[in-house]
């Protein structure tokens, strides 16, 4: 067997998503045949010494302070995008017209505006064989995708019902810190664009349906919240007792919107759809249930291995069915653990990994493409504006 | 210990609500110690022979063929209105004017200028000790009870979230014939009174809030349905095929909203609800739940006898702990079975039976009152405006 | 219609379970269709106050204060017999060779022996016409009747798994009083025959197999508990602090064996039984589970209206179902509400007399018979027998 | 920071196990500071083409076609044993008198008598600092750490119930083909030695006691199965069709015991034991209940990131509270992922990992010990003993 060629990655931010991402590209060659071989590079953060401490830590082979300097260098293939929403676009046009590939992370930007451009950016990159792929890393779990699978194969019949719900409670606490998620400049929205563009995008690609319009309610709970440290000059921890220096939260901290789908084949299905940091007792909830003419479907990611699956045809006896998604038949499922060992959070990243240097490797167009990502966020920007607008019916 | 006087009773209608209306009146007495002795003393049906036969089987000593003759008889006190609700209004305020108590089914009627009516003449009968109610007997589930006895002690502190789901599937199938509850001249609204108006009463008796808006979205899935015997003149079982004659449904199959509660003391809670007869596989998911600042709240009628309750207070250790509502302390429990020895549906009539007869007995104005059951009427009425007028908010 | 003949039933004893029997009797024929109608005729108790109160509240036409006078009386057709299980046989016999059909709870007796004899007179009285049956009601539960079903029609394929436990925690506090069900000369057993007794014939009766063998551990934790007053002679409510006086508890606290079945036509299953009043949080916890080679069936009474079934055919998404038990199809339901609306403990009683009163006035044998009950006294023996014989292999 | 010594690894095996173990290895420096830097020096297997293959895959270094050989390089710290139980005793002993640390698969060996030599030579190489560890790996669930610590905290009160099952079913399928597993001078014993050894390492730990004594039953369900082509030299694919040559099961399908502990300060609890390959519909169903006197826990491997937890306390609104074992503050879990964010089946291993370096590092005997495997192995013979001699009691 020939070595696969290397896929040198280069990637820009080292927080959550980019220990989510190292673990991605380390593991998924272990475990997964891919036709490249991908090698973590190098590792791009302001903080010199931080990114170092970062690059050992995560497994990078080199360091740069400006993600410019990443997309200069010849030995990177690919730029993997875990920063701010607000720096998406302005990286990943860099990175496309340099010709490196692109992983960018959700949503894809913090503007319908912005997302527009980087789509123009990947459509015409595309034509030179340089792939862009937006992180909806959901999509990856296994109980999704075979949800997906199980709509395809027509065992839920004619889709009515969409039932999304990404339930967190992180910020419950109304002295919670300040942070960047929370200022709109800086995370473009709040719960929406966190977690509810999740849900949009999974329900959109498991039903194969695009949402039409959408009515919207987002709710602020907390309109003020103590600065950290970092976030207000203190160089350290900072004092978050009540006398404490209060920033404004600028975005939304519970969203509420009915949607309806295009139907594909059919007559399209109506949806209703909450995202919320604010649900105690909800730590990632992210559910989603699908009623067709024949079938339902249900998942909660709290419970991530199990789907629940009901088919009318059983009828008397029927009842919810739960498929534990480790059979080696299941998708991704296959190259880990004998059946009922189940996986993790990371494995999506994983599979994300697996499925992005497939389809480069095979010069086919990864999913969702920056297309499908500016898709989401039209319908965020409906939702917001339809909430601004007494909850008058937006079309997207 | 003197005998208790009786409480003679006179049913109108004797189909489902009937029988569940039926056995509490017989039931109640049996378990709970009441002021007044129920008598079951005639049921009323325009069908003599079917309605003599409901008698029998049911236990009510005689029969009317006009539910008018009922509430002229001298040896009836309280007239149990069992109906379609295009018949509630007339019936409930003759019984009312008569001087006899009023237990009517829910919603309390199919429009707003009813209600009112209604609550009108509940009010001056009041007055001269002539007591009503209306029929959300769900509130008398036991877990439901304990639910509004925690948000009462404070345990779940200010609620930020309502999220009520009504969950049947009992229509999913286009071929399923056309019935009553499907023609709104009959029946007001479809899933939206049907079974949207439980959740409504719950959300608010629960929370102890009222809702001051919503924004809205009606579906009707199948428009036409095959007509049954009955309802075409076949004088029996009609042909159902796809031959078959068929009705125009002209209510909604499905309701999506959400709606901003007035607070009581604190902020106001936002909600989203659903109601459908559509989601295969969901029996009877009359589903609650809250999230406030200490703690929340899950309820699925699905699995009636537990409630399950999140305490923030117990965290890192936290997590939500599934009261098995059976032990004597909880609400209605201790007049039945030891711990662990759990009530079905029909538990919820019988207690409904208790709490009106000891209201009675002792004077006072038995809970929901016609004025709690005008507002939900208002809110249902809010929710069919907002849905006419593309979603837009509509106070209520 | 001829209206239907009566039964005229005389009960012995009134508390739990004759409150449960009662409300048997009383609802039984406004749900069902029985070929005779019950009348509660007479109940017997030795405090003819107390007794007098109870007939009064429970609906019983008049007391006795000696069972042998109900025996007595012409106009009683069938004994029911609700008193601890040392007055079984006595009650039991007499009744039969007085003419009387029986209904004896369970368990049948405390002994074989007085079990042997019963069995005799039944089978005696059952040529006479006059039929006897055991109160084992978890039976009448919709969904153990429908597992038994699922068997019957092959669905779990050959047995190889049986795995019964039997799960409370009311005496799981050390300082609970003394009570009639902790002395082994009324009670037989403590925990084993109690409840054991019910996991016993419901895994017989579901798998259509009978235990051969066992081997098993009994254990008492609180050897000693405080008297109530009652028991004591105090006249009233007893002192049960620390330096109350204390009874011996003579019976086990939990029970543990394994069990071999006869296989019907297969090779025979195992099986592992647990029975306690010891696991805290555990109220009712009366389950069964079973594993075929086709199919496995799970059943938990404190989620009583779900039956969950395993279908290997459906790999590889196969998944237990949750069977919501609440369709027209299902065992007893069809009686009651619409799909979804749950039933509670005491329908099991009311469908025992359905099937009770069905089979006299069939001039049926009833099932669970006089013999059917003594093959579980003889399990219960064997594993007393085991436990005193440190766990060594017992026949039955 | 001064760079960790390196700790360099051979692996001997690079099955199941093996390919889990280097999963470990690689990625427990990644999340977790260690006191060594694990390095993947080694793997042997005979195949020198499949074990080069295995070492590419994996991420070892080099290769050795003998174990042997791997005990003799200078440039090997510690010795990863991932072959089946008959091999344990000669590597393990060999590797601790050539002075390399030891990391043993479970079951620790296949008899007691080579248990108690491997735990001799353990205990006189920890005298010069040569440390060994069994890979019961369970332990390492955060929700299990998280059951130990609860009781090591007192929140159980004194133990009275152990409830320990381990069900599977992938050899439910009676043509499922012949394995070493099923093949006893391999694998020592069946579901016994594989699975249930788990359940009593757990239950002992967890609890903090010992077995004492045991009476079992063993069962053979399929005494004969086809021989996959390795095993019968076809150098292929076997045929596995009814004629195929059948190979002899020689160990346990599946074992039930009931158990009694030494109760530590308390009184001793009872267990029940179950572990089983044939319960259709359970994948890895590893429970673990404790029932004390104060409260009880509940935890099931498949839905491994939960732990179930009543609180006696908190009574008449106890219930079992679903602890979502993904807080920084539980074991393992603050170097991972946010709240919510759940592990999955590896997740173990690397854990195993870092308490084993940790425990290296700092001069410690990392748990469990030799003499811990030790004493499991002692209970599985004991059950073995029991189950040849009727299930007598017999003494651990």
């Amino acid at each position: 067997m020939t070595p696969a060629q290397p896929l040198r990655v280069g990637m820009v931010g080292y927080a959550f998503m980019g220990a989510a991402h190292s673990h991605a590209w380390r593991t998924a060659p272990r475990f997964f045949d891919l036709p490249l071989q991908p090698q973590l590079t190098a590792v791009a953060g302001r903080n010199a010494e931080a990114a170092r401490a970062a690059a050992d830590k995560l497994g990078w082979d080199s360091v740069e302070t400006d993600w410019r300097r990443l997309i200069e260098r010849d030995d990177i293939d690919l730029i993997d995008i875990c920063t701010p929403g607000d720096t998406h676009a302005e990286i990943a046009i860099a990175a496309l017209e340099a010709g490196k590939h692109v992983l960018c992370e959700k949503p894809l930007a913090n503007s319908v505006e912005e997302a527009e451009r980087m789509t123009l950016a990947a459509e015409t990159a595309a034509k030179q064989g340089v792939m862009s792929m937006c992180g909806f890393s959901y999509r990856r779990t296994p109980a999704l995708a075979l949800a997906r699978r199980f709509v395809e194969q027509g065992r839920l019949g004619e889709i009515r019902h969409v039932r999304a719900q990404y339930l967190q409670d992180w910020l419950s606490d109304a002295n919670a810190p300040m942070t960047w998620r929370l200022d709109k400049s800086k995370s473009g929205s709040g719960s929406l664009g966190d977690i509810g563009a999740h849900s949009i995008d999974a329900a959109q690609w498991v039903t194969g349906q695009s949402i039409t319009g959408v009515s919207a309610l987002l709710e602020t709970f907390v309109p003020e919240r103590p600065l950290a440290g970092d976030l207000v000059g203190l160089g350290g921890h900072g004092d978050l007792s009540g006398d404490a220096p209060r920033g404004k939260v600028t975005v939304d901290d519970a969203a509420i919107f009915s949607a309806k789908f295009d139907g594909g084949a059919g007559a399209g299905a109506i949806g209703v759809f909450e995202a919320t940091r604010y649900a105690l007792g909800r730590k990632n909830a992210m559910r989603l249930e699908l009623n067709g003419t024949k079938g339902s479907l249900a998942f909660d990611f709290e419970d991530m291995n199990v789907l629940s699956f009901y088919d009318a045809a059983e009828s008397p006896d029927a009842g919810f069915r739960k498929i534990f998604v480790t059979e080696p038949e299941h998708p991704y499922v296959g190259n880990w653990w004998p059946t009922g060992h189940g996986l993790g959070y990371e494995h999506g990243f994983t599979h994300q990994v697996v499925d992005l240097v497939t389809a480069i490797g095979e010069g086919r167009q990864p999913e969702p493409s920056f297309a499908d990502a500016l898709q989401v966020q039209r319908v965020l920007a409906a939702v917001e504006a339809s909430a601004t607008n007494s909850s008058q019916w937006q079309k997207v």
